[in-house]
């Protein structure tokens, strides 16, 4: 059933686009349509979702000349060739200017797409249709596309914004509890780094939302993008306040260089470098041990790691940290918090504080 | 000698950026210094123009942590793969956001530079200095960037600004009389598509002009960097009267496509493929038999093909046709004249007419 979704519109000028959030929405014909402007439609997935989706959307987009690609599923084929397979097959279909790429998966699917939208023939447009908790509450919204390079993650991309976001959270149906919890990250993320008041009703709801009840999820949900919408819409190119979306990214980023893509889910590893950025900003004197407790314990909740379970160096860590794109002439620059709900970016933390940190994580 | 460059300005709002014209431009510290704002360059050139400039630029740029990567020379090495050359060693080298491009070098390296610089950690700086007259006078200038694929040219790149275009004359002292008159195409095309004073300064001092001296050849970069600053102006995206900066290029690219890069240097494809438009204008009913033929002589003077010399099929040229990026549905759109110096875009000219050009340019 196709309840009126939920609209959330991301402001940025001639780029701004809606976000649909609701239950039932691949089967929502005008939420598509009203956002495809040539006849030329290009799905692109992977192999998990195509078996569960792909031929739902082809049928909805009947009117259209819809090509489909589908690529296989993993973070390790985030890559330029990749990118390259889905201009392959563009160009062997003829595919024009007035093209519609659709990104149908999750996060890496929406990267992938993203940045192939952005650079075919110098621009085409593109629909993001996220359908893994994390995509939708995360990486469809805002515009960021990209690929990893070996020498680290995401290194290579554009700032493209979709035309339209459109989130069926039925799909999540279909997800398992492990990308479910991974998911779950980035919601608290966003309790975390501004909004106190979400945090708390994570908190007191987190088994309705671990169990999946959908009010709470299309809740969840809205509030998520709501809060990611705001950020994007101050600062597009990540100059100045978007960097706070980083939160626990920068030691993330580090632990999923440093063990290789596919020991943690991307969400997993950011669960772990929030609860690091927490104990940073403990002893930078800023929030208490049972603020640190208490975050742990809503993670824990979610079913996600709070510490590296596996043999990581220090060094190795750090290393890979100071290769992320928010270091500045090789400072690595982190989001900390000031209270719980209250982030900040900075450079200028203890360098001390900072080892003392990753060296308790690494073993 | 130094003497102060012409300067035009690129009007893109907040995107906006200097062109400066000149000799002795590589020693003016303040052109370069004024546009790069961290302390990393990365200068991009290739193995033809490093020996020549590099160290020079190099010099200039001492009191910055400069480092170049020279790339193979030609349009073969334009590739999704060289770009990534880069990217490895702007990762290795550990540049950030803060890093600044410098393209040295001809269409090739400009192309392959911005497009690196577009999609580094989602877009760096980048200063284009081009160094042949075809990059001079138009691909310097504009944003646009890219790559070539295996099915077609420049299928793959972004809109993506540079900072400042920074174009030395002398430079030009090292280019050869072939690569000379190949950017001629470019400079003829202005003087066809929108500005006939241009066209018959040319052919009033073609003479001087071939003859390369200096005050001449500053005078035809000014004017059609200007042509061409004031055309980006108004359309950045190409949305509409940036087409007219094709003339000649449908079927160029169809000619390049065809035989493949290296049997004729761009602005030789561009030649022939101008006076392809000038004949199916004629054909039209817009040109007279003079207007094609005085058109002609210009370009035979500057030593540019105006017939294609190899075996060439209809067929194969009219599919290579169809695959440009300004094609839509299909449809092979074109930039024609209604008279010297007045250009306009179309797909509704007469397909037999089309036919007509195409089969007695092909044998």
């Amino acid at each position: 059933m196709t309840d009126n979704p939920k609209i959330l519109n991301v402001e940025l000028g001639t780029k701004s686009y809606p976000i649909y959030i609701g239950g039932g929405l691949l089967s929502l014909e005008s939420a598509f349509t009203k956002h495809i402007h040539g006849q030329q439609v290009m799905i692109v997935t992977n192999t998990t979702v195509a078996p569960l989706y792909l031929d739902k959307l082809r049928g909805l987009l009947g009117n259209f000349n819809v090509e489909s690609v589908i690529l296989p599923d993993g973070e390790q084929f985030k890559t330029l060739e990749t990118v390259n397979k889905v201009f392959d097959v563009l160009l062997k279909s003829k595919f024009d200017r007035n093209s519609t790429l659709i990104a149908l998966g999750g996060g890496v699917v929406g990267d992938i797409t993203g940045f192939a939208a952005a650079s075919y023939l110098r621009g085409v447009d593109f629909l993001q249709v996220p359908t893994t908790l994390l995509s939708q509450v995360d990486s469809s919204v805002g515009g960021k596309t990209g690929v990893n390079h070996d020498l680290g993650k995401n290194m290579i991309g554009a700032f493209y914004q979709p035309k339209a976001v459109i989130i069926d959270v039925d799909t999540l149906d279909t997800l398992s509890n492990r990308e479910f919890s991974a998911g779950m990250a980035e919601v608290i993320k966003y309790g975390l780094l501004g909004n106190a008041d979400f945090l708390s009703m994570i908190e007191a709801n987190i088994e309705s939302i671990m169990g999946r009840e959908k009010d709470f999820i299309i809740d969840i949900v809205f509030r998520s993008c709501n809060d990611k919408a705001r950020i994007v819409a101050l600062d597009e190119f990540e100059k100045g306040k978007r960097a706070l979306l980083n939160l626990g990214h920068t030691f993330g980023h580090g632990i999923e260089n440093t063990l290789g893509y596919g020991t943690y889910l991307h969400g997993e590893a950011i669960s772990i470098g929030m609860v690091m950025a927490l104990k940073l900003s403990m002893d930078e004197g800023h929030l208490t041990e049972e603020d640190v407790q208490r975050v742990q314990s809503i993670l824990s909740k979610a079913n996600l790691p709070t510490s590296i379970k596996k043999n990581v160096g220090s060094e190795a860590l750090i290393n890979a940290m100071s290769l992320d794109k928010k270091s500045i002439d090789g400072e690595i620059r982190l989001v900390l918090l000031k209270r719980l709900g209250d982030s900040y970016l900075t450079d200028s933390y203890s360098k001390e504080n900072f080892s003392k940190v990753v060296d308790s994580f690494c073993h």
